[in-house]
């Protein structure tokens, strides 16, 4: 049970291992340290099309990983031998845009014509902005990254459409500056900040309550610097109210067999 | 007429003008000097989601930079005030994968299923890599960049699937390193190359006989770099042999309002 001693070292495949075998049922912050983790939305086959264009129109908010051919739950790019109906710690199951269940695994909701697609997420350029030495407050305070609805609308595909929803981490301007440069290395886990200082011009009215998320500490000297985040494509699903849609439950993600590194294009 | 006395200094919006009038019907290469030109591909409805999954499985020889929603001639994203039946120099109808016509606007082939996707083009990046002072020989010997199809096999999506074709730039090994930097800068028109030197390793077998384009002279001391090509996603749909498609003529392309240097993330 060395995976349990020091979750940051297990091999990613052994980790799969322990959560397709419902031992490992926690957020997966921490599990596996520099590999690449993803989000998940699952949708019959009818919305594929749709939502893989809202995600190519969007690609900073929805930076698309890998999408699993129609009733195929086999990973083959991002993973050698996973099965996304088990290798998530949690599932969330929406009815019409609301959440009816969540469960440990979805062999019993499977579908012949589930379309699954994974999605980058911040945990890979949070880990190159610590090895700068630039903060993340989230998880110094070790809670959730507060999220915000904007007032920049996404560009719509078909029945999907919506606010573009950001993430927000404070730092200095010095560090603001080398979080842009180093989060510019990584265009598919969300690339660079979309704005940085006054809240307002981007329509969130209160940092300190955030739409997802938990409100963290800004202090003196630090301005809130706000990136796209991959809440927003699992918004504009819900929003649509498909008969439906399964997700990952936050913090809880699909972990790679890529490195964070191999998504640095320089 | 200044637009016919200086090409490279026509605003895009005005050689979308000339070219939907049918004032210019040649190639577009030196035409709006530092715009983002795309090339095109233009399918029925029914084989849109496995081609945009191909672009999304293979976006270094397919880098997707718009696409219209169906029966919808207008480009929004790329341009302002585009019609995609009449703003490109030349068109190319292709019945079951065969060449058909060549015309200058493809209004009477218009049909309310098709779905136009546009693609990004290696223009972009060898305006970059001149500016640093990389030759490309094209260019120099005025004719077209030399095309291979490689052993790189894409990962298919749905009916789409084949090799990867890259296109050769020959230059010394301290050029290369610096091309290698200047193009991964550019991931969404190609991007960084994906070989360079023995051509027989990725199943080249004769760099002077080219599947596609001319062969260019390569001088004592040079070697061939690889990039992923544009054309790559062309024969592959034309290898599907759908009961229609339209792409632009070689070299004739889209002129966007986008300038190069937006592609570039860093």
């Amino acid at each position: 049970m060395t995976g349990f001693d020091n979750p940051a070292a297990v091999p990613p495949s052994e980790a799969r291992r322990m959560i397709g075998e419902g031992r490992w049922q926690k957020p997966t912050s921490g599990l596996s340290n520099g590999y690449t983790q993803a989000n998940l939305v699952i949708l019959p086959e009818k919305y594929a099309y749709d939502f893989l264009l809202f995600c190519q129109r969007n690609p900073r908010p929805c930076p698309l990983l890998e999408v699993l051919d129609a009733g195929d739950p086999a990973v083959t790019f991002l993973a050698d031998h996973a099965d996304i109906r088990t290798d998530v710690p949690k599932y969330r199951i929406y009815r019409h845009g609301v959440l009816t269940d969540e469960v440990a695994d979805i062999k019993a909701f499977w579908q012949a014509d589930f379309v699954s697609f994974l999605i980058g997420c911040s945990f890979s350029f949070e880990q190159a902005l610590l090895e700068n030495d630039v903060p993340v407050r989230q998880i110094e305070e070790q809670c959730n990254v507060p999220m915000y609805r904007t007032n920049i609308s996404c560009r719509p595909a078909g029945i999907f459409s919506g606010p573009m929803v950001v993430s927000m981490r404070p730092m200095t301007e010095r560090q603001a500056i080398r979080a842009i440069q180093v989060t510019s290395r990584f265009p598919s886990v969300h690339g660079a900040p979309i704005h940085f200082g006054d809240p307002a011009k981007i329509g969130i009215a209160d940092l300190s309550r955030p739409d997802f998320g938990d409100a963290v500490t800004i202090r003196d000297h630090e301005i809130p610097v706000f990136w796209a985040c991959g809440v927003t494509p699992q918004a504009a699903v819900m929003a649509s109210r498909p008969e439906i849609a399964i997700t990952h439950a936050p913090g809880h993600m699909f972990i790679t067999d890529r490195k964070d590194t191999a998504f640095s294009i320089l």
